[in-house]
């Protein structure tokens, strides 16, 4: 037996106002005044002074906000990697990624692309990275994926749906400001909130479990339930505890694994572009017989949020294109070994996969 | 508001047996071959093959065993220090502190030491440390101290007990193998064990908490609950358990602060040489006022244990003796504050501290 050896984030500030500390934080990192911190904010963002007004830019450092409309991509990286290549010829002091579990991934993929050659794509997998990353910080305004905490950045590539997991992915310093997260809209709350809960039972129920994965799992599940099932809390203790509850639950899988409803997830993904948190939704909705109660308190929150999640996105696919789907889901080997144990394939057949993804 | 960017573990293993893998994680570190390894271990495993023999020496590399009958000095850091640089001219590759939490003390002080000019005492108090320390691992064969997770290394010097709290005082390196506590004497299970409880309830009921402590002192404690108060436990679970219990509520304590307990304790240590284990025991017993809960679940737990704590350690001392202890106690203000508020010097004036310490 062989453990893993866990990287965890070095730096990490909690409080509300938080973001204001930015600069001071930053600041003993600069290399030098012409090679800048590069800024990926959330382009929701854009024209917020709430919010915008409280990024430090000082000599060359430039924001870049994203879309999020999209998952994020091997492209989308490579071209930002060489948009700043080619305005920062002095190296780059940073990558601060401002958003959600999009922009926090992008902003570590970057990082790991500005010192490593080729293309993102060629890294999309496990210890393959070779160079230290660029210095690099996430800032969460979305509480639930856990990006913030993982050694991983999920990106969707020529060839698949993967993240590119290293040593070298982890954030240098996490900022968890909860105030951040005080405007997301209602759907969008409950989807990446989701994402956290998912990731705890995929955890909790899996193979790989162990006391250091439990104990982070139980309690971001004993947070979610707090924050989706109480009305005892204010809007502020619900922020602050949904946040937490992110990075705890993303404590939990990364020391164990995730399972069913995310390796089927990414097959909506890659095909659909159905984005994590809602796809996530979609799928675990029909997960009854993987995790019974997982999903019947599923249910139970999302009635009680009045959540309508989408129906029939697959209906009009083809079969070819449930085999693209089938051929992403079943490549993530890790995922359904940790949900349904070594004999899995006898479990998880090609058939039974596409009734399930016909019921979506 | 200005909020502590808290300094983490930036690498840690969990799972039985892990401590076989010390070799690996450590050899990637070796800055030369005549630059040794200094392996601190409790002398309880003098002569225990079982561990011993997995203790990874090559070169120059040197196991120092340590007694653990008196708590860590800053006196004896110094000697360490300097017993080390006399046998390793070129350099020290990393120290490795293999026990409780005296061990784990004094490798993080050592550690600093090595790279930090004048002696230990210079450094006691909050941000002193000015160099990085050399790199330095932590391994705890006892669960409760929080040790190998927090900023601190706590020691006694000629004029206080107080630790280094420093950026660089955290260990590179943690190996949690909860197998190393399996034949750790029931008495001492019991008293470190409960310094981790007691971390929990003086971080819960503090006025500094927030979410951030507030989640990992909730999972500590449940944790405690389950070791201390249920008879399901198989004793591997329970060991597992009890190791991220410590590991929580060290993380619970790092981003508050402790309380009435660890202040009157310090007293104790300082003048008699209590063991902070059975130290914190003797006077939380006694703090029905300040913590009401928390001490009816500790008696609780103490009599399922059939733990007999000892009585009027303080019986025969003069006023002046009872003065140092106060001095001590009443100069810890930060736990004092968390505990009672900003006015808790209207409510612990030394009077009342005295009556206190004439009950143990």
């Amino acid at each position: 037996m062989n453990y893993k050896n866990f990287p965890m984030v070095p730096r990490v500030v909690f409080g509300r106002g938080s973001f204001n500390q930015l600069s001071e934080l930053i600041s003993p990192k600069r290399l030098n005044i012409n090679a800048p911190f590069i800024f990926l904010v959330d382009d929701v963002f854009k024209g917020n002074a709430w919010l915008t007004s409280r990024i430090p830019l000082a000599y060359d450092d430039k924001v870049i906000y994203i879309s999020t409309k999209d998952e994020p991509k091997t492209s989308q990286v490579d071209s930002l990697v060489e948009e700043i290549i080619l305005t920062s010829r002095q190296g780059t002091s940073g990558i601060i990624g401002i958003g959600g579990g999009t922009l926090l991934d992008l902003a570590k993929a970057v990082a790991i692309m500005l010192t490593n050659e080729g293309e993102a794509k060629d890294y999309q997998g496990w210890d393959l990275v070779k160079n230290p990353s660029v210095y690099h910080v996430g800032i969460p305004t979305l509480s639930g994926t856990g990006a913030e905490v993982s050694r991983t950045c999920v990106l969707t590539g020529p060839e698949k749906k993967l993240g590119i997991n290293s040593d070298f992915t982890p954030f240098d310093q996490v900022i968890l400001d909860p105030e951040l997260t005080k405007d997301v809209p209602k759907n969008q709350w409950f989807y990446t909130g989701m994402d956290c809960y998912i990731h705890c039972i995929e955890s909790l129920t899996g193979t790989y479990l162990n006391a250091f994965s439990q104990s982070y799992g139980d309690m971001a599940l004993q947070l979610c339930k707090q924050v989706f099932l109480e009305d005892n809390l204010s809007d502020m203790d619900s922020q602050d505890k949904l946040m937490m509850a992110s990075w705890h639950g993303g404590m939990s899988i990364a020391y164990s694994q995730v399972g069913v409803a995310h390796a089927i997830s990414y097959g909506l993904s890659y095909l659909l572009g159905t984005k994590h948190g809602i796809g996530n939704c979609i799928v675990f909705d029909h997960l009854e017989e993987f995790y019974p109660e997982g999903v019947a308190l599923f249910k139970e929150m999302k009635n009680k949020h009045d959540i309508y999640l989408p129906k029939g996105i697959c209906a009009h696919l083809d079969d070819s294109e449930f085999d693209i789907m089938i051929n992403i889901s079943l490549s993530l080997e890790p995922l359904w070994e940790n949900a349904l144990g070594k004999g899995w394939k006898k479990i998880m057949t090609r058939e039974k996969l596409k009734q399930l993804y016909k019921k979506m």
